[in-house]
């Protein structure tokens, strides 16, 4: 299935450039389409189109002159606002698709997009289809390893995150000693560990005890293969800032960007990365 | 059924004086037994009998002794520790019922001393049994009123906290333009209202738009004669420094301590406190 054209519709951050890299090494015939508003982290200075959101049916046509057949979703989209002025007729079309999922939370927006893009005959694959090493098997990834009262901080924090995906929120949870120091919200995840680091961490109990954990996962039930969260370097400098003994990803559901950085980081400043599976410890 | 000795457990903070005031004003006898190292604001100077829960025995005797049949549980004792030499061989006993229960969150361990106490033939009641004006009637008790998008903005407060409930997590949110600000974790209502006024607030999509709720509610199936979330003046201020419109509590759900200050501070502020049924609108 490599070698078929492929479009990368980008957003915002980092993901969307990795995922050039993967597919430019690969050797697929690539276009990538960048959401006006949400532009990409660009390092390598790849060309991109850039189509508006009120002109999504730009975007179909780009995809079928490209002989695109497969499309991968990559970088954040976050509550886009449209122009009524500048939406053009085949788009209007479209909208009534997609207008009642947006107050529904990002999920049911994205699944909207998704659906509209397998319409028109393309595939939607995930950005593990494209470059595999971002979605690490399990295992503990660092020198550090969890320890017991590590495991049962990560089994609470994944308790906390599915009642929270339940509501349609956030994706992450800090977690010490089997208490709930802080819970992702809008403000995202370097704010809650920067928030932990300043002002939560004091209230661990035990100042001695165990240090607690920073746990990802998806929201349950959330297509794999859109806005699947991410760590990476900065993530595990912010852990470290905010006191915490290590990092639990699950397994097959948070991306790792620049995972031999990321991995050095931590051994660096000694916390553990756990690649757990859903159901329980590795 | 007033008129019946009893006794008032109590922790940190300042509803136990509540109480005891109330109790006084309607010529009840009663004893304050109150827990070693969580002393309660006690600006009345009332006399308080102070046990260890190492000696919780001792309180089941002290009940006994003032002809107590009624016991109502008040203010904050949060994660107690126990210290080993100092347990007596009666409460010894009583530890393999609560111990179990001290990791499965604060209401499962108050649930059990609960009904250790009404094994010993005494009655809990909750604090509305006691002080009645602590928890209002439905209604919006300010001057300012909430708005349609404020109503929306309590809906989703209501849905993110009841989803919160379900992994016995925290009773408050903050929910602005439909979206989750913050989200009430250990540190407490006051620490989440200071960071939505210091980080979250500046994430509000449209800064001319709703200025967003603080939302409280106690968790879903919570026993109501113990541990009901409260508000008061001081809650008033923090909300409006984290640039709100109004705070909404779930009526019957929620104890508003000094009410006409909480009111007197909302009007002066210009937010609106809104006590709202809990399946939907006033």
């Amino acid at each position: 299935m490599m070698g078929r054209a492929t479009a990368l519709i980008a957003g915002r951050g980092a993901l969307p450039a990795h995922l050039a890299r993967a597919l430019a090494a690969s050797g697929v015939p690539f276009v990538i389409a960048q959401v006006e508003g949400f532009e990409m982290e660009n390092p390598d200075r790849l060309p991109v189109e850039t189509f508006a959101l009120e002109r999504l049916a730009l975007l179909f046509d780009l995809l079928h002159e490209r002989g695109v057949s497969r499309v991968v979703l990559a970088g954040a989209v976050t509550r886009p606002r449209l122009d009524p002025e500048r939406i053009d007729p085949r788009t209007a079309l479209l909208l009534p698709r997609i207008l009642p999922m947006l107050g529904q939370g990002d999920d049911a927006a994205l699944r909207a997009v998704v659906a509209l893009i397998e319409e028109e005959g393309v595939e939607v694959v995930g950005a593990g289809a494209i470059a595999p090493d971002l979605l690490p098997a399990p295992g503990v990834l660092t020198e550090a390893q969890p320890g017991a009262a590590d495991a049962r901080d990560a089994v609470r924090a994944a308790e906390i995150v599915a009642a929270l995906g339940a509501a349609d929120l956030g994706q992450g949870a800090v977690v010490a000693q089997g208490l709930c120091l802080a819970v992702e919200t809008l403000p995202g995840t370097d704010a809650m560990l920067a928030w932990v680091a300043d002002v939560a961490g004091a209230c661990r109990p035990d100042p001695k005890g165990a240090r607690g954990v920073f746990f990802k996962a998806p929201k349950p039930g959330q297509d794999r293969r859109v806005d699947l969260p991410a760590i990476g370097p900065a993530t595990v400098e912010a852990a470290a800032r905010a006191g915490l003994a290590g990092i639990v990803i699950e397994a097959g559901g948070v991306l790792v960007l620049d995972r031999a950085e990321t991995v050095a980081r931590a051994d660096a400043l000694g916390l553990f990365l756990w690649v757990r599976p859903p159901c329980g410890s590795s």
